[in-house]
């Protein structure tokens, strides 16, 4: 298969969007006709995670069909499935494969890390080939670098296949400071571990000149993004932290590269819950904010073209 | 349910050993008995993910018979199940729930770490009171800390519902040092986030004075347990790394608080495939491995008493 950074700077050009749907399904916040069409019993009534996972299923196919001409990718959160046990793995097996069929390129947000052979079989649970697993119908993952290059082996061994990675660098929640800002050295922790990617992803560019390992940094605060675009020039950016949690476009531009490249961003609930507290059809509602996200993200990105 | 702490501290006691057996099945050295019994196909055949959860159920299970009379507790290692889609899921819980019944307790080893609605998702997942979900049958689980207090706080507030926590601090990999040994303020960051651990843990100690939320330090260098002990005076360490890792016990003193309290100690290999190039029952050489291991190891725990 191609390398994972040609193919995501290609499918952006291509759709003229850099928007990614995170499906970060709660079973609360469904449509009420999907919930009354697959019948869920109360929390903890035999057969309620066979139900949830297939109510969640039903919601997330009509999010993917919803999304599709307006983003780049989903990024399927595996919590949120594996709350439903095994029934929630094999519902997010099928919705990756259903995103997969729509055209959509597929970033499992998993967030590992493990050491030696636990980290091989989570790349090729993740990232492999076995039919049956998430392998086949997953394009990227995204690591922990807490255990170092060691635990990431495995998985850079995966983008020479087309695969890709995305590393945890700076998170957009509010403790993330606690680990990821401590100072080595006179600088944030987190830029340490940027110039470690750096490193790790040196011999995996694609043809376009793009870096497949690439890095998860939130958007929240500006500087911070531009601080860790100079220690990587070349990868990929996954950006959460718009929409729902707070951050607005204007505030992406830092994390470009000329010419509009090597960013994606996340919004999930602000596309997903788009119907909430609104009439008319779910489907259309959510459709629209994911047209109004890629708008408002392509306002950004093309300022930078 | 009562302190997790206080029900670890306790199963030593009862039992006379720290010993955790860890799951790490790896399909290629299971007994051949076993494959044969189960008929596993190739890899990538149709039905090969099935037979292979088939056949590493049925020999969990033998190695759990084998070792509940030695061992305190087991640890299924998430990924190795994973390996497997959602058959492995069910071949997870099942072999929780199995090791449960023989009296063990069960730390599932997940090294999870993600933010806000995902935290308690993967929480409720794995330490909740979901039926098919791992939560009913796991007592405790590993975390990874680098996203800070908030990724966290799902899962400290299930120690309340006696439920214990191993937070990853130092691990035993080689490539553990490219981040947890950066300098911070003078000392190594590992330690830096042990303080946090004790931070994060002071509402939660059981009545015997011990700490369910734990951490994991690798048995790499003795001079880092006393440091990281000296943090964390209260805390259970979870150690990997004896065994087929190349710890010895006799480096395990350190670890321990006075007593011979606080430490639980991780054998997978050694133990799980201790019939490899051996003859006669498979079962038979497990026991007497996990036999053995809980001798080296109490002969340490003892001199600490």
């Amino acid at each position: 298969m191609q390398n994972f950074a040609d193919r995501l700077d290609q499918a952006i050009e291509k759709k003229s969007s850099c928007l990614v749907v995170g499906l970060d399904p709660v079973l609360e916040r469904l449509p009420g006709e999907v919930l009354a069409e697959v019948g869920v019993p109360a929390q903890g009534e035999p057969g309620w995670t066979a139900r949830a996972a297939s109510a969640t299923g039903l919601f997330l196919r009509g999010v993917i069909d919803s999304v599709a001409p307006h983003a780049v990718a989903v990024k399927p959160n595996a919590g949120f499935f594996e709350r439903f046990g095994a029934v929630g793995m094999d519902c997010l097996r099928e919705v990756s494969e259903h995103a997969a069929k729509q055209g959509l390129l597929v970033i499992c947000d998993a967030k590992r890390g493990d050491i030696g052979h636990t980290a091989a079989a989570y790349a090729e649970s993740i990232l492999g080939e076995t039919p049956d697993t998430l392998g086949p119908v997953t394009d990227a993952v995204t690591l922990n670098p807490y255990l170092g290059e060691d635990s990431l082996r495995p998985f850079l061994d995966k983008c020479s296949t087309g695969k890709g990675l995305f590393i945890l660098v700076r998170t957009s929640n509010p403790s993330g400071s606690d680990i990821q800002e401590l100072q080595v050295d006179g600088e944030p922790l987190y830029l340490k571990v940027a110039r470690l990617v750096g490193k790790w992803g040196e011999d995996f560019r694609g043809e376009g000149g793009l870096n497949p390992v690439g890095v998860v940094v939130g958007a929240t605060a500006p500087g911070q993004a531009a601080a860790v675009r100079k220690e990587l020039p070349e990868a990929f950016f996954l950006v959460p932290g718009y929409g729902a949690q707070g951050g607005g476009a204007e505030e992406l531009a830092p994390f470009f590269i000329e010419g509009g490249k090597g960013v994606v961003v996340n919004s999930s609930r602000s596309v997903l819950y788009a119907f909430d507290g609104h009439g008319g059809d779910w489907r259309a509602a959510v459709a629209e904010a994911a047209s109004r996200a890629r708008e408002d993200l392509e306002a950004v990105r093309s300022s930078r073209v």
